[in-house]
């Protein structure tokens, strides 16, 4: 190989893979638990001058080889992909949760990693935080949670203190959901606005961001020992706790039988989803 | 089964498929070579009173039986789902190209549906019309195309006859690279303006809407035969037209062989992009 | 005046008039207090078929011809324009708060109208409905208060019941400081979601705004009898309140002096904004 | 004064007086025709902690000095804002062109400023240039252009070169109905790619940018020598180029008299807006 124009490209694959060993080592050494790969950068600015199918098979042969060396060392941490749609690029190849668990089933990979979802990352792909966490969950990949905040109307990546407590409840409820975040966790992403110049802002956004979180924590624990939101949630798909539910979720019902089903059922009605009821009792919990 | 609020949700979903039984019939009839699911209400308004998971399972349970009964009556026609990322649900589940192929795949339906990708629904997801042709494309999902547009500034459905040959040049070029769309093709999910109350202005979007898809073949054909862009993307990743390139494309570069080969590699400098050149091009094309 | 093709623009405007002075008159007749101007489509589609000034000056005339009517025939209720900046136009003429005050700036109407502001209208403006609020009320334009939420990711009007108290609370800090808002009031823009299919729904719903709001009030007393968050905010400008900061605020304080000035002090130093103490004293009074 | 923390927004104000004072001196002395006021930071981050009406009143204490000092030293050049609505902060004053419009007219500065419309900055606004131009244009402000772009779909400034020939065609259709912008012009707010890294890319871009805006003006003419599309907005009002009409534009129709005159009309019906038309032509030009 000579450095120079024509091997450059190869050239950052290459480099990137050598920093990456070193870094994946060093975890391993200081007992790291997870290994989290901010892929900032990786996607495109325009189309026009980018072959994406084949950007996405280096970026696959990349983590393979992470997924290799990781067992090889004998290092048992989480690997995670934090999703995040743009900036600085037209589009990142981690646009959100789903697509990411798209790449991921893609090239095999789906067992190896779990996601970092990042709160300001979720709102700029046009998803709530509460979204991404769910998609992660149900795709069995959440992993670890940056607990930030951005503006629903601002276009890039304000790493704010996450100081609403309606948002860090709604986490909360996934987290208990999904069994806690073992062996990953919550990390403050965040920093001070650049007009908070004062020493003692550095204090009041660790402590309110602390605050805000276990406040989300006890208000998550409240409504479920409340119950009255599950309940309301049970209760709309409790057609499915039937005998026919079952068939159905068991995928023992063919087109043919639920024809034969639909001409017996007389007239339905969709039950009520209860948004108001759902909102007016999350509200009250806060 | 009795009808009443408490079996409603089921019921939904057995109607729906007697639904699809029937009309899939009468598409087999009539010599139907297309198949689209237009998931327009499949999703959410809040996450407070919805449990995806079970709902994407649900989604899935259904999918599985359109196949088996697709297989069963002999129709070898494509199924196609259409994404759309949100309108009127707060969060639609095929929200796009990517979020539907993973679904797809989680479920193992990957091989049994195509996309039929809207334009202006890529727009509304926060995409070009070219990202979710290219993303349907590299995932082998790319069937058929809606041809319309939207403004990318609005956020709703506006369904509008695709004016911009830029952008159906784009469309074109991965028609092109798809190896064209049959047994698919383009049709017109487009309707004129409101305000549009002569009789001519229906034949005038309908012809400058044709012209336009003409155009951009035109377009598309005359810069492939130009190949200064696609000389200007090989140029871009040649590095990778190497034996070491080819050993990393094959997955045969571990990180203990590529951190060897950085020591070898002297200092490498990232080829240009060239972005400005790129649109340059594409723009005189048009 | 022959009907048909050819006068019809100028058709519409002279039934609206007509619309309108009857619509004023049953007003005045039913001891109306507040008289609205809902401009859902004054706008454009684009700007390729569109004379925006021309439009403009309409609407002026219009409005004009409103006022003049108005005095006629005794009416004094208040004129309300309510801003909305898109859908189903591309661009609508009372885009946002200050859109709609410098259009009435321009035409000489200011003092003859005030907005009703509509916190889904300002959120698919790119503000926050405290933003519009807060915009009316330094413009001496806030008349009245549709009280909904939209979705901030979302991207076409929803109308949902407020049910956010942080929301209602930001819309009461504003309320109080502008000495309430009579004779305008707060009315529900809002309606059930689709799915809501319960009667008690519509109960459940209206109950939960309207107890949405008067804790938003309730928060807002207590955020202003406690004064922590008016103290921080009077610290960070309390500079002006000197004697120099009163002869800039005076408009006695040109350049020349103010240079001389800038040699006398000494390095300075920017206070500290304090957003993160900011947001935490506020969400500590929900 | 005593620099230090109690005195410091004030000190901000007095350092930028004297700051502009001599930015302006020199800016005379060179011959210079426009002072361009960038207000890029000239906002707020959060409501909670910020009186936006003082600071505006700050703002427009500060451009009258700015007017008083430019007449004052003998300078004619034009004095310049240049509209832009965030990033880095939540939400600038100067938002977009309306927006500045209502400013200068709240404060009696309408006949001392233009505007220096950034196209790039329309979009963040939400709005097309065009429509940032027009707007500024019929306000009376149109001063000079910033000949950049940006994606309609990214939220942050990119100041990426405008490549676009049908944008560049719009933005000159208004440069020519407004006679020109002397003494402003065009100037490139733009910059390379950070992936384009060739020294060459940088001449590429700057003959591109000019040769699209030198396409756009020859389509601009092309477009208005044709006259199909000026002629079609022609027809589209025509039926106000009548007595009625034009008693209507004096403001001579009240409602009583339009009440009559509706009552006289017979059925009428909307002239077709012919958007699809107009889209084709404005097309055919490219």
């Amino acid at each position: 190989m000579h450095g120079g124009a024509t091997s450059s490209e190869l050239g950052v694959y290459v480099y990137s893979a050598a920093q990456v060993k070193k870094a994946m080592e060093v975890t391993h050494y200081l007992g790291g638990e997870n290994y989290v790969f901010w892929g900032g950068r990786e996607g495109y600015q325009s189309l026009l001058n980018t072959d994406m199918e084949r950007e996405l098979d280096h970026m696959a042969r990349f983590f393979e080889a992470a997924v290799a060396y990781k067992k090889k060392i004998g290092f048992n941490g989480t690997l995670l992909i934090e999703p995040k749609p743009q900036e600085p690029t037209k589009h990142q190849y981690d646009w959100d949760a789903a697509t990411s668990a798209n790449f991921l089933r893609k090239y095999g990979l789906i067992d190896e990693f779990k996601l970092n979802i990042e709160c300001n990352h979720a709102t700029l792909s046009g998803h709530s935080c509460h979204h991404e966490l769910e998609t992660a969950r149900i795709n069995g990949l959440l992993g670890n949670i940056d607990a930030n905040t951005g503006d629903p109307q601002v276009g890039w990546d304000t790493d704010q203190f996450m100081m609403d407590i309606g948002e860090a409840t709604l986490a909360m409820l996934t987290v208990i959901k999904n069994g806690g975040l073992a062996p990953g966790g919550f990390n403050f992403d965040a920093k001070l606005r650049r007009e908070s110049t004062d020493v003692e802002d550095l204090f009041i956004a660790h402590i309110a961001g602390m605050d805000t979180l276990a406040r989300g924590l006890r208000n998550a624990v409240k409504l479920l020992e409340d119950g009255s939101l599950g309940e309301l949630v049970r209760k709309r798909y409790q057609s499915f706790d039937t005998e026919l539910g079952a068939q159905i979720e068991a995928g023992k019902a063919d087109f043919d039988f639920l024809e034969k089903k639909a001409k017996e059922l007389g007239e339905i009605k969709v039950p009520s989803a209860k948004q108001e009821l759902a909102e007016m009792i999350f509200q009250s919990a806060l």
